[in-house]
C-alpha cells in the first residue's frame, strides 16, 4: 500500500436503498475453470436471463479487461495474479453499486481466487468442471494443439497448472449438463441468494 | 499490449435495452480539480441527488480506488498515470453496464484525462475551477500546509503541476457557487445528456 495521503469520504446512498429500489442484493457470481470449460459464453447467456428475470446484471470475461483494464499485463505467474487482483476490485466495485456481476475467468490458482473474493462482499465462486480432454475436445479455436505445439506459453492445463477450487459455492458438471442447463441452475442459485435484502 | 491469445464474446443484452428500462443512458461524469476544491463531496451528494432522482448512479473518487484497485501506486508521475488510466477504465466498464458513473479525480495531466475518455463513451469533463489559493484555505485537513512543509512530495497545486482543462464539457464556478447549486447545475446537465435514448 503505496498510498497515505488520501482521505475517505463515505456514500450517502445505503446500499439497503439501492437493493430495495432494484428488488435485489449487489454481489459476484466468479465463474472458474479450465481454458474452453464454457465459462464465457455462459457468462453472457446468464447476464442475459437475469436482464430479463429483472436483475441488474453484467457481465465481463478476462479477454474483455485484458483489452483495456490489464492491457499492460501478461501471462507470466506474476500477471497473472495482477491479473485476477484487478478483475476482483472492479467486480468488487460493481457489486457495490448494487450490480450481479458475473465475472468469468480461468483464475487458476486459488491464492488469487481467495484474493478476488476478498474484494467483494456476497461474493460466490462458481467451478465449472470439466475435465481437460473435454475442453480439448471443445476448443474450437485450436488454443489446446497451438499449446501443445509449444506456440502458446503459460497455457493453464497444458503448460501451466489449474488449482481445484477447495471450496467453492457452487460446482457445476458442464460435461453432462448443457450450457441452458447450467444457467438454469445458476439462475435458480441468484434468486435464492440474491433477491433476499 | 501483452495479450494476444484472448477472444472476444458479445453481450447478448444491448446497451439500448439497459438504457430503455432504466430511462437513462450510461455514461462518465469526470471531475478533475485541485485537492481540496470540493470534487468528493460534491460527488457523492451528485450521486445521492442523482439516486433520488431515478437514474442508477454511482460515485467513486481517487482516495477509495488507491485503496484497492491501485493499492499498488504511489504519486509519481508514472503512477499518477496508470492510476488514471485505471480509473478511466473502470469508469468504462461500469458506464457500459448502464450506469452514470462519477469520478472524482484530481487527474492534473490533459493527456491523462484524455486517457479516460478514450476509456468511455458518454464521457464528459467537468472541471471544477477553484483558486489554489481558495483551496489550500478551504484544506481543513492541512495537506496544503503539509506540502509546503516538505512532508507531502508531488502534492498538486504545490510541487506538482495542475494542467487547467483545455476543453472541459462544463467548468464550475465553485468559489461563487456554494456546493449545492453546483450539484443543481449537474443535475440538470445529467437530465439534459443522459436521458435521451
Amino acid at each position: 500500500m503505496k498510498s497515505t495521503n488520501v482521505t475517505r469520504v463515505m456514500h450517502l446512498v445505503d446500499e439497503h436503498e439501492r437493493w430495495t429500489r432494484q428488488g435485489h442484493r449487489g454481489g459476484v457470481l466468479w465463474l472458474t475453470g479450465l481454458p474452453a470449460s464454457g465459462k464465457k459464453s455462459m457468462a453472457y447467456e446468464l447476464e442475459s436471463r437475469l436482464f430479463a428475470a429483472g436483475f441488474e446484471a453484467y457481465a465481463f470475461d478476462s479477454a474483455r479487461i485484458r483489452l483495456g483494464l490489464c492491457s499492460d499485463l501478461g501471462f507470466g505467474r506474476e500477471d497473472r495474479r495482477e491479473n485476477i487482483r484487478r478483475a476482483g476490485e472492479l467486480a468488487g466495485v460493481m457489486a457495490r453499486s448494487g450490480l450481479v456481476v458475473i465475472a468469468a475467468f480461468i483464475s487458476p490458482y486459488e491464492r488469487d481466487r481467495q484474493a478476488a473474493r476478498a474484494a467483494a462482499e456476497n461474493f460466490h465462486e462458481v467451478y465449472l468442471d470439466v475435465p481437460v480432454e473435454v475442453c480439448e475436445a471443445r476448443d474450437d479455436q485450436g488454443r489446446y494443439a497451438r499449446a501443445r505445439a509449444g506456440e502458446l506459453a503459460n497455457f493453464t492445463g497444458v503448460s501451466a497448472p489449474y488449482e481445484t477450487p477447495k471450496a467453492p459455492e457452487l460446482v457445476l458438471d458442464a460435461v453432462t449438463h448443457s450450457q441452458s442447463e447450467c444457467v438454469d441452475q445458476l439462475v435458480t442459485y441468484i434468486e435464492r441468494h440474491f433477491r433476499s435484502i
